[in-house]
């Protein structure tokens, strides 16, 4: 079997043999970027529309939260006055709208290599994309290596919201580019970067922290559940130069935040940084 | 599609309309007994054996331990001195075998309905049911419901490793069971019980932690990842009638069993009971 639709299900499975499948209903996009496959469907149940990129489960929006809130509140909770955000990859929006809940945001850059995946996701996902249009986002249809290499002491933030280790996403997952990202970040910044699954990705994600950690002085992980994606369990990476995991979290802010949050409190928020036993082995 | 085997793949597709799929190889197993269709199948990828109950996903060779080590360590780490515990359900033996890693355990009773259940995962799935032979364990195939009702005083620990609440294992979810639970505990006794994926079993959940919370003074939640599980995620009731959750933590004997664990330590543990947003309201 391979991955994509085939007689009304969507199918993706991982090298462990086995993946998630998927009731699919009407396609709604799918047509081939100079970079990848595109696709948007239906799914007429809870998970909503589904945005895959060849054939890989990116985004739906009944679940989007597990992923859009994780990448974005835990790193901008850490930090004390968030301003200048960079989202790069993350072309369906929903980390930048979680960024734009923070009220001391004053610009998200977004860097997506792929302009195609913005203009469907908009079209499709806007309880996704909708907030790509606020006056604070700037958007950048620029391969994120290139963008990076000269941005000196110009982000709190970033946010790595890639694709996985091979097509389009490989550039983002090597030493030049993660020295590239800590030099863009201002003094006390913090990194947050997409780490794959710990269940189906163990060597990927031995690799990326290898080299994540000869850039960072400081580099944790922390893991939630996502329904949908390989194994329903996912890592993200968070690094910085000074910045301790936990060592802060805005009270107030946290407080408004989740309110408008799905899953994202305090204490998940505290929580996320216990690892399992084989993942701190790995790590 | 139905749930089960088909062309090759096992399937199992939730009433949120995704679910998962997992590559079938041979059938080691296939019967109907008395109560449901046993059913164990070979993957030949590293989640090893499979066994299905009624065509619903039971257990892996490869990712027990994510279930097992979670029902059994949280309820058995938080008594001071856990020496006779109850099984319910749990033919399949992982439970027990995490509960006899405990040096302070003297009697375990396993109390499975289905025979079939047990003899099947005896012979097939050696790595799961291989300590049911332990001298320490009583196994009664019996009906729990009938089995609980006269026992008074005599378990520190139960936990309910039941099926969902439907079919065989429906009578496990009522006030009048759990009220019988509570009876056949000791002085500080603690109970944990299965209660479903907070992802796709919502309205289950709210049910069930109703009736636990008319019997039980006590009664918290507790969540982790199970990558082949409805939603990849899990949750599991702590109850009791005195001993809150996290208010003890044996060090010594969580250090010995964290050695023998593949995600159980003490971080992990105290992590356990920060939930998300939606499952708080929900409860």
């Amino acid at each position: 079997m391979t991955n994509g639709i085939q007689n009304g299900f969507y199918n993706e499975i991982n090298p462990d043999g086995f993946g998630v499948v998927i009731k699919a209903g009407k396609v709604l996009f799918s047509k081939h970027s100079d970079f990848q496959k595109v696709e948007i469907f239906e799914t007429g149940s809870k998970l909503g529309r589904v945005l895959t990129l060849d054939d890989l489960m990116m985004t739906t929006e009944g679940d989007e939260f597990y992923y859009h809130e994780m990448i974005a509140h835990i790193p901008m909770m850490n930090h004390k006055c968030p301003e200048s955000v960079l989202v790069i990859g993350g072309g369906d929006g929903g980390t930048v709208r979680e960024v734009l809940k923070h009220n001391t945001v004053k610009k998200v850059v977004l860097c997506e290599i792929d302009g195609m995946v913005i203009d469907a996701c908009k079209e499709f996902l806007p309880t996704i994309a909708g907030k790509l249009d606020d006056p604070r986002v700037e958007i950048r249809v620029e391969d994120a290596i290139e963008f990076i290499k000269d941005k000196k002491n110009e982000y709190d933030i970033v946010l790595i919201d890639s694709t996985d280790p091979m097509g389009p996403g490989e550039g983002l997952f090597t030493e030049e580019f993660y020295t590239n990202v800590k030099n863009s970040l201002k003094k006390g910044g913090i990194v947050a970067a997409q780490s794959e699954s710990p269940v189906v990705n163990k060597e990927e994600i031995k690799k990326m922290y290898n080299l994540l950690k000869k850039v960072f002085p400081i580099c944790s992980t922390y893991t939630s559940n996502i329904p949908t994606y390989p194994g329903g369990y996912w890592a993200w990476a968070y690094c910085s130069e000074t910045v301790e995991p936990l060592s802060y979290i805005d009270e107030k802010r946290c407080e408004e935040i989740t309110k408008t949050c799905k899953i994202y409190n305090k204490d998940y928020h505290m929580a996320r940084f216990a690892l399992p036993n084989y993942l701190k082995e790995l790590l």
